[in-house]
C-alpha cells in the first residue's frame, strides 16, 4: 500500500468540507480522505458522517495512514485511522479513541443534546441495530474486499454470489417503507455500510460482471427485495451528509486501478 | 463436532443454577452449557455471567447447538446459542436477540435499575471498555483458538507466541490496581474474557508447553504486566458468576479430548 500513488488531501464535496473545519476545536478527527480501504472496523467516513449528522463541532486533520506524524503517533500509539482526539477537561488537550464503529456509539453518548440519535431510544431495538452493525463487519464487508480482489470469471463469481447472499439478508431486516434500515430516519445501521456501498461503482467499473444487483423488474423471486435495497441505496448515497463527505470519483477511481489490479 | 461425544447437560455448580432457574419467566436464556467452544460472538457463559451479576430474573433453557428443537427455531431462524428471548410487552411472548456482548449491553439497558452496572457511565470510558471487549474478540479469541488446533511443536510454539502477546496488550490496559480491568468493579470487559480463561486449564493439560504464561518471579522485564494478569486471573475466576456458570471439570476435559485431537 505504502506504494500506491494517491492525492494527499481531499477533493471535490469533501475538501469543502475539509477546510470548513480546519479551525482549532476541543474535538479533533484525525482522518485520510480515502478511507475505508481495508480494515472494516477503521473507517474514516463512517464517524465523519456522523459528526456531520448530529453537527458536532470538530476540527478536521488529515492522516496519510502510511505516513503518519509524529504527533499524532504520540496521541495514539497504534496510529489507528480514524482516531478521535476526545477532550479532556479545561482545555488540556486530547485522549484518543478509535475503531468507527465504537467512535459513533461515543458521540451519541458524549453529546446527547445533538441530534438526530442515531440508535434508536427502546433497548431491544437498540439491540437490533447492534446485531445488524455487527453483521455489516462480520459478513457484507469481508464478502466485499473478498470480490474487490478476486481474480479470473470463476472466482468473481463465487465471491460476487457470497456479496449478494449478504445483502439480500441484510435487505430483509430493513423497514418495510424505509427508506433507511430502521425506517424514516437514517441511523448507524446505515452509517456502518453505506462508505462501501459509495465506492460499489468501482466495482461495477473494475469488474467482470460487476457487482450483480438485479435492475428494476430483473430480480425474479428477490424482485421485493432488490427493490427495498436500491430504495435504501438512493437514499443513503443522496444524503448530505455521505455526498459532503467522498472526494472527486477520479480519485477513488486511480486508487482502484492501482490496489485491485 | 455433531459427532463429538457430549454430556447432554450442565452438572456441578452450573446444574445447580440451571435448577434454580427452570422456572417460567418473561426473559428466557436459550443456552448450552458447553459453550463457548468456537465462534468468539457466540458465548453462552458471557451472557449467564452477566444475569447472574445483575441478579435479573431469567429462565434457562438447555439448547444443543447441534441438535435445535423446532421451538427454539421458531424464535430464531438463525438458531444461534445464546439467543435472549426478550419480553414483549403484556406477556405476549418473547423476541429473540443474539451475540453475547450485544445481549450483555442490552442487559444494561433494558434493566437500568439492577446493579452492578457492567458499564462505565462516563462516554469516554465506556468507549474504552467497549474497544477492549472488541479487542478481546478481535485479537485474542483467535489466537487462543489457533493454539487450540495447532499441532507439532513448531506450530504450538508460534501460535502460543501470539496469545500472549494479545494477553499482555490487553493487561497493559488494565488499572493499575484492579483486581479488575477497570479496577475495583467488574465489567463487561473482564466478562468479554473470562469464560477463555475459565478453559485455560484445557490448555495447559492438552497442549505441549501449556499456555506459557511465566511463572512468578520468572517474567523477565514482562515480571510487572504478568503480575498484573495473575491477579486479574484470580479475581475473576474466584467470582461467584463465573464459578456458578461452570460445569465439572471433567466435561470440559471430555469435549478438548476429542476435539483438540
Amino acid at each position: 500500500m505504502a506504494n500506491i500513488v494517491r492525492h494527499p488531501i481531499a477533493t471535490g464535496r469533501a475538501k469543502a468540507l475539509v477546510d470548513k473545519h480546519s479551525a482549532e476545536q476541543p474535538l479533533k478527527l484525525y482522518a485520510g480522505w480515502f478511507c475505508p480501504t481495508n480494515h472494516p472496523a477503521r473507517t474514516v467516513q463512517r464517524t465523519w458522517i456522523a459528526l456531520e449528522e448530529k453537527k458536532i463541532p470538530y476540527q478536521y486533520l488529515e492522516i496519510d495512514p502510511y505516513d503518519k506524524s509524529p504527533s499524532f503517533l504520540a496521541l495514539n500509539p497504534k496510529g489507528l485511522v480514524p482516531t478521535l482526539g476526545a477532550p479532556l477537561p479545561n482545555n488540556q488537550g486530547t485522549k484518543p479513541l478509535y475503531e468507527s464503529n465504537i467512535l459513533n456509539e461515543y458521540l451519541e453518548e458524549a453529546y446527547p443534546t445533538h441530534t438526530p440519535h442515531l440508535l434508536p431510544k427502546d433497548p431491544y431495538e437498540r439491540a437490533r441495530a447492534r446485531i445488524w452493525i455487527d453483521f455489516v463487519g462480520a459478513r457484507i464487508l469481508p464478502a466485499s474486499r473478498k470480490l474487490q480482489t478476486a481474480k479470473g470469471s470463476d472466482e468473481i463469481q463465487a465471491t460476487r454470489g457470497e456479496l449478494l447472499k449478504a445483502l439480500k439478508e441484510f435487505t430483509a431486516q430493513m423497514d418495510a417503507e424505509g427508506p433507511f434500515f430502521g425506517g424514516k430516519e437514517i441511523s448507524l445501521v446505515d452509517i456502518a455500510l453505506v462508505p462501501w456501498v459509495a465506492r460499489f461503482f468501482l466495482v461495477e467499473k473494475y469488474k467482470e460482471g460487476g457487482l450483480g444487483v438485479p435492475k428494476e423488474g430483473q430480480g425474479g423471486q428477490d424482485e421485493a427485495v432488490w427493490g427495498r435495497w436500491r430504495k435504501w441505496e438512493k437514499a443513503v448515497l443522496e444524503r448530505e451528509s455521505v455526498r459532503n463527505t467522498m472526494s472527486d470519483e477520479v480519485q477513488y477511481e486511480e486508487l482502484a486501478k492501482q490496489m485491485w489490479a
